[in-house]
Order: structure tokens, then sequence, then C-alpha cells
């Protein structure tokens, strides 16, 4: 599974579900391995896996195999791209907003 | 369509469409109809309803009608939500590299 190109769209999917996100908060703090990322999850290895695939295919993990074990970190850029659509939306809804003080505090001409 | 509380898996889960981030970023400059909604985006005003439903239930948008108009518009409260997760998995991610930054400027006591 090597690093892919972040998709917005994929990171927003991604992130749609309850236990990616516990995967995300959780390589966050630190890297770990499959294994590890399994037993507090309580869920299988197998659906850990499948997760991560999901996770991998957006951007927003990395992992990377040495001998048996797979070590699973956060990717940066994928939180980035999430953010960045947000901060946009946020600063332009902003905008609206200050236009609309602007108006109401310029002394009236008529 | 009355406003739902913020479901934070129904807003990632919303915003992994590209239609329904092309909604949010025109409701982001500014209150639309349905109808000023679908013309540009060149989708039908049926598709434009099924995608402004699951944007009010993951609480991004509230509409309300007044006569036989429907107004479209951003819900701050469900932007907010996404980005303090995102905030929250930076703020975290970043504290590791400070503390990993700590240790490698501290002086050498062996």
């Amino acid at each position: 599974m090597l690093s892919q190109k972040v998709n917005i769209n994929r990171v927003f999917h991604a992130l749609g579900d309850p236990t990616r996100r516990a995967i995300v908060e959780k390589l966050s703090i630190r890297p770990l391995t499959v294994t590890r990322l399994a037993q507090p999850l309580d869920i299988t290895l197998a659906a850990v896996v499948q997760h991560l695939q999901v996770l991998e295919k957006s951007g927003l993990v990395r992992t990377e195999k040495a001998g048996r074990v797979r070590t699973c970190r956060i990717e940066p850029a994928g939180l980035s791209v999430a953010e960045r659509w947000l901060d946009d939306r946020r600063a332009t809804w902003e905008r609206r907003f200050d236009r609309l003080g602007d108006l109401l505090t310029e002394p009236d001409e008529n």
C-alpha cells in the first residue's frame, strides 16, 4: 500500500465513519502497527485493514511494511486539504457579514 | 425541512460529494432559492432537493419556505463541528513534533 495522492472527495468520505476517525485520532498521537490499532478499537484485524485501505486511498494515512510488521502514520497533507476547503468557506461566509456590518455602520446619505 | 442537530458523521459524509460541496460553496456567498442553486450546477431540481436533504440532515444547511419559494442558507455550526475535529487532530499531531524538537535540542547529559 503506497501513499496515494490526496483526493478531497475521498478525504471527507473517509472521515464520515466513526471508526476511521478513531484511527486518525490515534495516529495523530503516534504511529502504530495495525495490531496495536485494532486492540483498543475492539474490531477485527480484517476490519481495521479495510478501514486503513480507505484512509490510504484518501491520502489521510500512510502505511509501511517492515518485515511482517505494518506501521501506520498520519499523512498531514490529507488533513490540510479538508482544512483548507473549510477555511475558505468560513472566510467567504464571514466576509459577507463584514460587508453587512459595514453597510449598517455607514452614515445614511439620504 | 427544519434545521437538525449537527451530526459529525453526516457532516463529513455530506462533504464527500462534489455537488454538495458546490452547493455549500454557493451558499457561503449568499442565501439562494432552490431554483437559483440548480441553474448553474446544471442538474435537475429533483437532484438538488435530494442533495439539500442530505445537507440539512447533517446540519450544514438550513432551508425555509415562504409561500412557494424555498430559500437555502449555510448553517455555520455544521462547518464548525468539522473544523474543530480537524483542528484537534492537527494540534495533537503538531504537539508530537514540538516534543520531538525539545528532545533534540535538550543538552545531552550522558
